[in-house]
């Protein structure tokens, strides 16, 4: 066995376990009521923190689903690759940072615009580990499987790079409006969602 | 491959992932004492919060049984059956919250009606999204194994919809007593436990 | 298949996943800092948080394997003994919750004899539902396998119900002395940890 | 079936579990900002957390790697091992509590030298538990495959007496310089990074 090989198994078992670990912790980002006394009330005021959960949610929710697919793709797994997911997981789980400063400075009405930008910009580097880590581990299909369709190489490469400008552009809608800014990444998302990297028909 | 499909056994782990993790994270609704002076007293007064944690576990845990059930009876998994999938995980994941709320308003008998309310409406949700998945999965036979009898399907398609309405019931019996609707919970997880979706006999 | 009976290998992977959590979320049963200034001293009072942390981590690691044991001795899982292992698992996880309080107790010098109280009778409760779990599953060899030796089982069960007698004497040792009650809760994990109930020679 | 033997792949599963819990809950070290009102500045303040973070989240994701290489060389997994692995976990586990303490003490400049020196000394901690993990396992072969290659082994001996070595350094950089110390980690985690266990030709 090459020992510089990755095991592929325990590897996605590991990511997958960082994925549902980071899903669930949005919970967390959601703050307790300080008002029980008027406690329906103070819950109605909380729902941009809800928003931003169900948002980060299906972001996350989705990434997982495309890590998927993308693994499926990987006939092997070695050490720039392992590296490249680790840069990936590192903003995966970063993300309930600011998903809970948005819904919060989105509930106080103030700071939403630093808290978009800065909940943006973090999707933006992610964007762009995803986009090194497609591009590393197609290239020359160094880590493809062999019936990976050569067709399909390029618009996958076109969706992780356009993905890399549009997520960076949500940090300039970010200082337009904040809470259109949040609808964007959803709308990102699902279109994410109809995984044009896997769906798309080998003609294209 | 089709790479439209899921992996249905990385879908299982990571969905175990989340359910395992929800139910962990309720050892967090439990606020700490603050009155180490007199810790007896303060540890005694957090019953409503334990009672609201031993509950959620114990939904927690019937509903991670009846998902693995329910997805015994799937060939395959599809894309529309994962973002229903991850619909059903929104609502899991969130319960932690208002249970921790409904344990805090019960001990500091402030707002416990509205407490009651939202934890009966997140789990009417969550019936909801149950419905809508196996309302899917089920029609026409779409994803159903090959063996799965046709004579279950209709009293599951009951149990599935019924539930929503038991559900929905909670909503109301919360406005009347939040004690009572904690209880309502208790006993309807109970009755999922025992299981009428997969523990009737085919005959029946 | 007989829908009644629970997957082995999904439980067991469920049943790791929680053991893993609840032993992950004792690091935030110690308390952060309050005094940066004098911070050297600050962390140095909180030894007692520490000590607490490392005796409910071996708690935890040494239930985890012999959970491990005890199901590799199990033909069959059906529903009973799922909701007998549920009943295990919510006072594995509820354990960090005493555990904070133990440690903060002890560092306040205020409440430890409630703390120790509250933390053993814990104890005492999981050590009731692992004996309910062993004597169901060996009543009559329910759900053991062929080849699990006869004349293991009467040891077993003597370890188990002796088990729930140790731990109920530890909350009358918290009333004495809150320190030597955990140092008995360390001393008691460590002779489980020599595993009486599988290395017990045969014919022993 | 030897009921002392342990079952390597559970034990994976629970400890890859463990790793990916850990490195998860560093999200949990980044304090919250208090200012929504200045909300930019606030949080450019909080690039010490941010950077202690991704130092730990880049050291756990590493040390995961070297555990999947290194239990991919033994043949079998026995209790002593079960338990000095336990000891690793206990301080993997425990890692976010001083990195959360390190990123606040940058920030407040206040205390960062002791809280540099808390970080180093749980780092050494850990390698002292590598080391005995691997001189437990590797001495006379106690544990290895038949194929592990015999010149291999001294340099893996080298490699984790020596990183005790290394991190013990890193206790008096922290009295010398805390963010130096943090940098030290970084670099001392890239270099294992390059895997000199694993890597290094077999006639090296």
């Amino acid at each position: 066995m090459d020992r510089r090989v990755v095991n592929r198994a325990r590897l996605e078992t590991f990511s997958d376990g960082v994925f549902a670990i980071a899903i669930t912790l949005l919970v967390l980002t959601i703050t307790a009521p300080n008002d029980y006394a008027d406690l329906g009330a103070d819950l109605m005021n909380r729902w941009p923190a809800l928003a931003a959960y169900v948002v980060s949610f299906v972001v996350i929710g989705i990434m997982w689903l495309n890590h998927h697919s993308l693994f499926a793709s990987f006939a092997t797994v070695d050490r720039p690759l392992f590296y490249l997911n680790l840069a990936v997981l590192i903003s995966v789980v970063l993300l309930p940072y600011p998903t809970g400063i948005l819904g919060e400075a989105l509930r106080r009405q103030s700071g939403a615009r630093e808290a978009a930008v800065f909940y943006s910009a973090l999707m933006a580097v992610n964007a762009y580990t995803w986009a090194a880590l497609w591009l590393y581990a197609s290239a020359g299909r160094r880590l493809l499987t062999d019936d990976y369709p050569e067709d399909r190489r390029r618009p996958a490469t076109v969706a992780f790079t356009g993905g890399t400008l549009v997520y960076t552009a949500t940090i300039a809608i970010a200082f337009v409006n904040p809470m259109a800014c949040l609808a964007t990444h959803a709308a990102v998302a699902l279109w994410y969602a109809f995984d044009p990297l896997t769906t798309r028909s080998g003609g294209g």
